[in-house]
């Protein structure tokens, strides 16, 4: 069992990209400083895309020098002109993004995988010439099932999760893009997956789409892996329709984590908090589910 | 890992019973055979408790007799009244409720533990003098904390499952009432409850309320438990903020043991229909993750 936990917290640039409306710098400023209250230490704070493709996130160069104190930051690089971008605002974590199926990938970023893993060596190369100690982590995405294609055979995401280890990423976070997957799945994958890279090389990043996530981060966890991604109040994902949760929750991972004796030095109440000042900007409710109960459970629904 | 899997439906009694509006009969008995044309094959139908304490079983007399054929039907017994009622109807199935909180029992059925246990083996011996080969099931809520108490020792729970074997129960629901257990809490309640009973005498009725529900019943799976309770999308529970889950939802239960291998026999399919239409009377969404995004997820969500 896992026992040093980082969550990475992803609502800022994962979740906030997919919301339809751009929420103004001041107020992405104001969330990021209650989540870093809250005690999140790892925030995935924006994306150096082109602002034609994710107008949400247009501000990058607004946002970064203005980001409060505290937390470790990184940025979503596509490009070389994105990573020009972010060098000179002085950012040094960094995360590339791939998938382990064709299709997803051909669709997402116009590439094959291996032109994806081509483009990111020179990033990597120019990365760390300038960032000698900066820090890079690799999504993969569709690591289980791609909507496309459907069922990713897991031998796949372990080749790409190697290359990507190879070419120098720190890290591999290993994305349920359509949250399809069960423990059974994470745990046959993390076996295949920690015979080409090291255990502490690998995070999750779980969608709760059908209502599986803690699960399979238990399953991660039991097997190893330390280190899980989430979005405050389920910021991002689906948000087409209500319930249908799209990334984890961080509330429901420091929940379970917290009550299952592994301390993650968050604050459920104060990120609660956060959440629900966001999302009222955003006009709808979290979709976290420890959250409201959190903030209002008291005894008075004993059924 | 238990294989063979039984999903106890408890919408129609434990969901309908929290919902504020009562729903008519002709409603609900077409719910019920959307759920029998569903696959499911252990339904709690409905309670006969008295009208004035819940109207909405009130229409215990006129629902009974019309159920459609095929699943196995149970109706929760609260007292002599109740039980004399349900014989003459021809239940054969009953279900008794008690909890392991002393308050939590004071405050719902205004006896202590000690006394319900006294009142249960009189239904007993009367159901089984009348029904001598029924089913009988008796609830232990609070198994894991008490919204008045907090906290409960799992030797109190195991003490009260214990008991109400003696007495003659067939099977002991263990219920997280509040829903605030984690897998840690249900793998050291089951194993001092099985040091009490039977492995295969125990169910256990999950709530959703802080997202570890799944996460639960993988590990009562993996310790043999092989019971679930569930409500159709979700039904029942504490409705009274969005995302806020109550019980279990049935979707995400038959989601999860299909993708895991565990066959249910359900179609998620007709089952989501089946909620969306009960939830359709009731003037809200289901709060299943699953059933939303079985119905409607279609490759355009690719984050």
């Amino acid at each position: 069992m896992a026992r040093n936990i980082r969550i990475v917290e992803v609502g800022p640039r994962d979740g906030l990209q997919n919301e339809k409306s751009s929420i103004p710098t001041a107020i992405k400023l104001s969330f990021i400083d209650a989540l870093a209250s809250a005690g999140l230490r790892e925030i995935e704070a924006t994306s150096f895309v082109s602002p034609k493709w994710v107008p949400q996130l247009g501000d990058a160069e607004q946002l970064w020098p203005a980001l409060p104190p505290g937390p470790l930051y990184s940025a979503l690089i596509p490009n070389a002109k994105g990573l020009a971008r972010a060098i000179d605002l002085g950012v040094d974590r960094i995360a590339l993004f791939t998938a382990s199926s064709e299709t997803f990938v051909q669709r997402n970023i116009n590439m094959s995988i291996e032109q994806s893993l081509a483009v990111f060596a020179d990033l990597i190369a120019e990365f760390r010439s300038r960032k000698p100690s900066g820090w890079i982590r690799g999504y993969v995405s569709t690591a289980f099932e791609c909507p496309y294609e459907g069922w990713i055979d897991p031998r796949n995401t372990a080749n790409v999760a190697k290359k990507l280890v190879d070419i120098g990423v720190d890290e591999v976070a290993l994305g349920d893009t359509i949250g399809v997957a069960v423990p059974a799945e994470v745990a046959a994958l993390t076996k295949i997956v920690t015979e080409a890279i090291p255990v502490d090389r690998i995070a999750y990043h779980f969608h709760d789409t059908r209502g599986t996530a803690i699960a399979n981060v238990l399953q991660a966890l039991e097997l190893g892996v330390g280190c899980f991604d989430s979005s405050a109040g389920g910021l991002g994902g689906c948000p087409f329709a209500p319930g249908a949760g799209g990334n984890l929750a961080t509330e429901d991972l420091v929940y379970f984590l917290e009550r299952s004796g592994l301390p993650t030095k968050v604050d459920l109440y104060r990120l609660s908090q956060a959440s629900l000042a966001i999302f009222e900007v955003l006009g709808r409710s979290p979709s976290a589910k420890s959250q409201l109960a959190q903030l209002s459970l008291s005894g008075t629904c004993p059924t």
